[in-house]
């Protein structure tokens, strides 16, 4: 790119001046390419935090996405503020367990591949932080199959499962209280793990940071580990694994 | 037995002077009650916390009970203290791994019974904590089974050899890192579970805190938890509800 | 059960289609086993932790207990809740102090015998917890005995009843603030003691922490500790250990 | 398999006894085959852990794994301990940074291919956990670049080799003090990223405890975190990562 | 000071006892001579910390201050107290993002001059604080620009403005979750920076620790740090160091 | 005392350059007068911490403590140390036990007198921080009784002497691990308790933290606490306390 | 007392059977003669600590005590629940600020004295707890001053007082934020101080755990610590020590 | 600069392949300059972390330094490693107590100039720490005062030099213990201080973690804080503010 600039001032067709904003302007789209990058992914929605945003921010920033034509993700939303962009966007989705909302160009449908990413739930408790993952998943361009209440203490219910769980690409494992899901599961498949540590628990659980060590410690390898209740950066680091794996499914 | 004394004193077999110390004494055996009642049971040791102690004190503290003709057990004991103690001791057994020091009257044997406390183990490196309880349940005078490494990372290691767990009267659990064995086993058996979290691990483990917090944490009913590397304390606690399984049992 | 399956699979009997699904049923059962094992036991109810369920979710699943005509117990219910479940289940028991909903089968009662549980609680402020414990170790079967308002601020008062509580088979020690209750029982008895930290304190408290690290670290033995404010756990270890206790009084 | 021995036991060729005798193996090969799978992987080493065990306990197990021809990986290992493995295996290589000793089968070489991990360092100092990773990546069968000495504070370092990392299937991080490698590489790549926190640093860093939350608190998606200093568990991760990456160019 | 007293009473125009109370008021002058010193400079206002201060009391201590003519800052004050203020001080500013109310004398203006304080904040989550400092160093008399939403996840945007950043006298860098900002930036410019962290975050953030850690533990050079959240000090640092720069440019 | 500066000055006996010095010297005596005030005291020593100070700067300050004719008194100062000042200083006491190294002028005896400060001490592993506090007390002119041995698991010792820890004037209670000692105590005792927790225990123990949580929460009113280990501070408070009281008795 | 019985049992004036049950009695005495120790200080109240009590429990326990006729000391309780008891009580003394609620005997007056406790407290923020303190200490039966706002931040506040705080028997000093006063209070007096953290504050300040940490690791001597916001605790502490002062003065 | 490549581009005499690369230069250069400027102040050093390096290693860095004649400081080196660095490099300083290794052209020394950094400490104990700061200081080209063994706990100390302290330009502020300090000599001075938590103390400091806090929520305005122990920190951003003030001086 810069190549055909300097061409162009060399013949004269650019001015200098202009030739040093479009250099300026590279510079900068070194790191743009990035975001460029992003967006050539089929289906890679724009993502809004929307936790301690008023409603009507979001809005507007949803109408700026709109207008680009992208997909869009919002996630921790409440159901109030969610009904506020509905009433201006009726084409949207609102999964009140997850508190996501989200628009998904059903015309940019993913291909078809047989890969999944595996959401694996310890207990019902932990729904909101594991449903969060499963439609982030989905909504940027994964398929996903969910595993749900095969917490360690029924272990047997893991068990029953375990051989589709093994098949997936990856997992995110959701667990709360004393978080020892992904362990288990460590031990029992060979692909990774994104382990998403939830708030889930009392006492002595502090706010999550019993599950939190938990992951970081565990003696199984091929985990890793996101913030607690943080499902979307779980399903985010999850689809990134299954994009390299579908890559030579759909070779 | 204050009424022997006040019937003394009525009959003036006892000077008020001497009554009065007896049932002063009589208040102070109300609380060493509670030691006799120790002794009583057969094969209960003195115990001795090693750790802190030289091994001269640890020594004269040993004749004492020798000469009361009591069983001894000592804890946290290194090898160079205990190797001291045994030149003039050599009745004594010393387990290096355990780091731990004991003599037992082989006379007062355990009696014949089927109950057990089963010792289960995380990994090897948990060994120095599962042994001191393996071996201070011993001495205590239970029996016991080990169940050494058996780690959720290689859970069918577990699975062979749960059945013989599940007919145990009490599981003492050991384990480090994040410490989820006590979550998995709780789930399958029906029997009190003592959870030993050990310091084994580094990093996020910050000594051991991980593994409490897990084991305090757990979704699995039934597990109680003692302090960090308190493979004693698991025993002991594991001693006293086999006593009460083999009160029936003799009966 | 396999040899049963392999015979008839010998015999012609059972088709090796059937017979590949018995054993996958088997493997499960495996696992099940515990459950089974559970129900058999009498008068051990179905257990809900009420926290974070709608009140529509805990009656569904009270609806589905009662079809199988178990026993239900639900802690951590508030009186809200518990009235919408009493309107259509009358027979309910609800307890405003422990916060606990539960329904026991009158026929189920317990067999006659002497053993007991001892639920001893420093103040009048754990009593929510301490309330937690009594109702569930009596709803799991086991005879109880308070204790309450027994803190080591004024130990006569805990002298008072100490006879009465070292002849019970296992006490559940409940206590906030400093948690320094369970060290002077522990060494006043000899039978095994669940403690149960609480939240109740402020300031350097940090939320039940003071109290769970003294439990902890108790110098007395005999002593194991379960998540604070987790009086339904103390409860569920202590009617484990009461069990064994009970065989053989009933042989 | 199960249904070959129920074939077996229909047409007389197999006894029931040892048909159940296969069905328990079966069951056990159930959880058996992670391992076997894992031993199918070309190059996979077995993994020791030499931390905390003596020269002649590692000795022996390495003596297990050469019989069954397997490559080896000991990670954590002193060159003390090494140096006397080393007496008796000169075939295999010690790196004295990495703490690392392994021995790599050369004729199981890695097939030709263009993918690679990132295993990109923030400061001189991390040295030995990024070696730890780089090396493990390696004997696991990926090729790997390094980019070291590129933190945050000399930013342009980074953004000299940035190409090349964003080129990466997969990232590890390594990072002491404040940890905020990860979060600018995030900002920059579009791969996943297996942060290593380590424990490099003084006063408020709380042996790594700093690095480790940055990590966990990234406003950069993409990015999951592995325990402080564990350089190998980083790179076990980015290999399973790798690994499928791989099958869709070499399909 | 005193030199003038003790001419008087060597002179007799001044009493013992007068005297006495003159140098009793000095000795108290020479800690109020702080206070004297900071009216001196221009434009420093009284500032008064709103939070856990009701409406009436703000007031009147508000009324006290305009009495003596000194402007007035009043950080941590929420929208309905602020209005409360202005129903009787209407030429009282309110920022609400900043929850900041204010009031500067027109005629104290801010002399000529071309030296700043950067304010750069990471997220748009950290405006609430970003922009207390902005207005705390305005009103203390300092030059602002702000340079918002340039965190490292995209760090593009940082560049597209850091030449001017770097002529700044110094930069308020203000950021939450990782809290990396400040490292990076360190990284770039030569002139001393104030870190301010802040509470934005969730799970393993604990409220702003994980931010302020970072900041703690920069491997950059020239940042110093303030308490979570407090922007006003940031702000208050930034100007007695902008005050020493501007010394040397309006001499 | 001013005063008669200013009437030297009014009659000229004094210059103004000199009383300006005196007055000056005042102002620093209104704060040197606290040192004055301690000298004062019969028998208050300096007082000198050992830790981190070397033998030969220990010495020197000795030196000077010396000529000024002082009592003296090391804390925390090792055997090593210690012989290397008794060498030429044979005069002073070493006590190895409580590492503390000191002289006291046996003509400045304390005066005959009945209250005492008691010494409560739970374990014999407290033991270097009770004859602190002992040794301490003692030094700074207290009587002192020593009650040592009595902590809550065998709560019998302590009710063995608490009549006579009832009569002291005030309380240093030593106590590790859990720290349930002061509570215990503060409920049978009406006077003051200084509550020293150490940092004997491991595991949860956290190098002392709990037992000085426990201490902070006690429920039992009249106890403060003092740093953990801090026998010295213990002493301190408690000799402050007894002086008070004794001043009445003196009357 | 046990005399008396036992002389009455040889005369046989007493029956074995009553003499066994006044024996008992007298144990328990044994630990009653504390309270009743208690009660005939002049004018020792009974305290309620209101906190989690419903204004029925708090209003049914005053009317217990006040039926002993005892002066009555509530504590951290609500205006809302205090309104309620003065409808039946109007002779309590509710004050709003220092959430007490309080009945003083009149008749009990304190005996006339000079000595007095200080009361002193770093900023208005701590004024709750540093007037739980003082209307605490008062109650309790010391004579009181106050020195408010008097923090390190502007120290010469301090010292315009400090003569004045110096002539008290003890200080009870409060602090927020860094919790710095105590110690320099600590330079400045040679009385004990009862230092009492409060939990104003932000950030970093964690509740109130950073001036407890300050007033813990004070370089001053003479400083002991109560939890934080216990004002309560901080004046009973010092009504104890002044007390003792006091015996002295009224000799 | 791009300006001139592009006219040169223009002109023909520069070929596009070399314009690109010096484009490209020009973007690092863009990073580079940084350093650069660094140069460019007079006196300013390399600086040598020498914690965890070899003597091997850091006289090769230093060697490379020296070849391009730049100022050298090298923090944190023991005596044993700088006696072999001063083997080869005789015309070094080593300053034993800050552990500090430096060589500073003598021909370039500091202009004359009035302004100073105070560097003020509060306990012997933290003299290392200081003195890193001090040299520092100096090394990179301030002039500095110290003022020692300050301390709250003696207060009068720090007023016999407040007036000195107040005319510095910066604060560093050294503190251990409790850290109170900076908040005292900040409500004092009017500069900045830059205040430096030592990790001086025991217990309850836990490794500087209480001066940390202590300085966080320092009530005084104007101070910032760097890392436990960090003397070099505090040092070069108070040299980055003193040369801000210096500007406006030398004009």
């Amino acid at each position: 790119m810069v190549e055909e600039i300097l061409k162009q001032v060399k013949q004269g067709s650019l001015s200098i001046e202009d030739a040093k904003k479009q250099i300026a302007t590279y510079e900068n789209l070194g790191f743009a390419k990035i975001d460029h990058h992003r967006k050539n992914r089929q289906g890679f929605p724009e993502i809004v935090f929307g936790e301690g945003k008023t409603k009507e921010q979001i809005l507007s920033i949803i109408n700026v996405i709109k207008e680009r034509g992208d997909n869009v993700l919002v996630t921790r939303i409440s159901k109030e503020k969610a009904d506020f962009i509905l009433q201006s966007n009726s084409e949207f989705v609102y999964n009140e367990t997850a508190q996501v909302l989200y628009w998904k160009d059903a015309t940019r449908d993913n291909k078809q591949r047989n890969g999944y990413v595996a959401i694996v739930c310890a207990g019902t408790s932990d729904l909101r932080v594991a449903e969060e993952a499963a439609i982030t998943a989905e909504v940027l361009g994964s398929n996903i199959r969910r595993f749900y209440d095969v917490g360690v203490a029924g272990i047997h219910r893991l068990f029953d499962n375990i051989e589709e769980i093994r098949n997936a690409n990856v997992s995110v494992v959701v667990a709360g209280m004393e978080g020892a899901l992904p362990s288990v599961v460590g031990g029992l498949v060979s692909h990774p793990i994104i382990a998403v540590p939830t708030s889930i628990g009392y006492g002595a659980n502090f706010q999550g940071l019993s599950a939190l060590l938990t992951m970081l410690n565990s003696c199984a390898s091929g985990i890793s580990v996101v913030n607690i209740d943080n499902g979307f950066g779980g399903a985010y680091n999850a689809v990134l694994i299954d994009q390299l794996a579908q890559k030579g499914e759909l070779d």
